[in-house]
């Protein structure tokens, strides 16, 4: 398997991450995650424009352009035969001195690595959620960007699956619902679609962004506003959406069922 | 300059963290920093119980001992030339594959690395203090141990060196006092001793401890408990604590200049 590094393709097994990397050593970094069909990455533009808004709230740059980093995703494609699959783009602050302050000169690392789909969206089954008892900061700019930071994610994922669940819901310090561990999450109720606000310490998706639009266009209530677990427990479905699975449907809550049929808003 | 990494000592040029460790791609690890002194790591039994306790919160576990690891912070020190130095020894859950779920078979990543000395505490000036608008997550278990993720710190730290500050102070989510970008905090007032709980979403530090243990021991007034901005303003004198500068006075925080007569309380 060949990934991609600061313009290179390279074996998996021959390319290094150097140790004092800032990704590595303090999660000084960002990454989008992006599926491919048919050899062609969906939406590449609206995941370049979400990284270098986060880029910029990390206050670094990158001088890899939108046209070379989608070439280089095509590459990466072509060099391990895959057309559908999914694509992890990194970018870290590089390498620094000791401590936390980054260095005067940064020069990013940057890497793309591609996985070859498992699953198509519409084979997932309708998900089991609990409530997982670890927060969202909503009071950290990192909660709405792609920050590479997900232990606490990985911690509610795990403590849900080892209780029998598919997922998480994720609650931020004010008790409010941000997303599941790594979807963001819809209640819909008739013909009104609710979704948390970015506020709340919510990522902003690609597909949340896609899901609202085509919404919005297609006749329904769009609403952005601040959701307690009753008020989701209280929809008539609820629904899951990211990069990778697109909308997937929710079969229970903490035991509290949802109406699992398809959802009726067509994405563009 | 050699580090020593999963049991093997290696130059930094050419160590190699593998692309898909957990530790790089989403921040799946802990570190410590410590400090040696003639060649001897500080407390190096307290920064491995609470290493121990972390891997714990992260349910995987190290096939390490205290005595191996002790004996390679040792190795590494004399492989560097060093004495005086801060040691900085970080573990990760390895590498896994795609996505969020940690695999069956975790094989940690392991490393230690050294940096000479750049200054004594005791040459440290007492620390200009300003307040930052990023939280520190009391709802989540990372806050209260040493998790790679420090990228929220990294931007508390820069804004405040931007604007002219040596650091900063982090509140969470409540408005509560926690600590300082890598220090805990503590305020004097009188024989008065007061730091925040760990539940406020702080690091129960090494030094924290000793501060806390030796001031009891010394007749003082020792308290954790939750404070705010104005009762940190209110104090005598503020302390910053950690294992590289022991004890540093703090001068002034927002404006609001403390005493910076040295601590009275002597460090066992």
């Amino acid at each position: 398997m060949k990934l991609w590094i600061d313009g290179v393709l390279k074996d998996v097994d021959r390319a290094r991450i150097a140790p004092n990397d800032r990704g590595f050593l303090l999660a000084d970094g960002l990454f989008e995650t992006m599926r491919a069909v048919d050899g062609k990455v969906q939406f590449f533009h609206a995941h370049y424009r979400r990284l270098c808004e986060g880029i910029k709230v990390l206050g670094f740059y990158t001088e890899w352009t939108e046209d070379l980093l989608d070439e280089a995703c095509r590459d990466l494609l072509a060099a391990n035969d895959l057309v559908d699959a999914s694509l992890r783009l990194t970018v870290t602050r590089g390498t620094g001195p000791r401590g936390l302050l980054p260095p005067h000169d940064v020069a990013p690392t940057i890497m793309l690595t591609a996985f070859g789909m498992t699953h198509e969206p519409h084979t997932l089954p309708a998900a089991s959620l609990t409530v997982s008892d670890i927060r969202r900061n909503e009071g950290s700019p990192l909660s709405r960007i792609k920050a590479l930071g997900y232990l606490d994610n990985i911690m509610a994922l795990s403590a849900a699956r080892d209780a029998g669940f598919d997922d998480a819901v994720m609650l931020n310090n004010a008790g409010r619902v941000c997303s599941a561990t790594a979807a963001n999450i819809f209640a819909m109720t008739g013909q009104r679609l609710v979704t948390p606000p970015l506020e709340d310490g919510v990522l902003g998706g690609i597909t949340r962004a896609r899901l609202l639009k085509a919404a919005a266009g297609q006749g329904y209530d769009v609403v952005e506003e601040s959701l307690g677990v009753e008020q989701l427990k209280s929809a008539d479905s609820l629904y899951l959406t990211n990069s990778l699975i697109g909308i997937r449907l929710v079969a229970s809550l903490d035991g509290q069922g949802f109406d699992t049929a398809a959802c009726p808003i067509q994405l563009d």
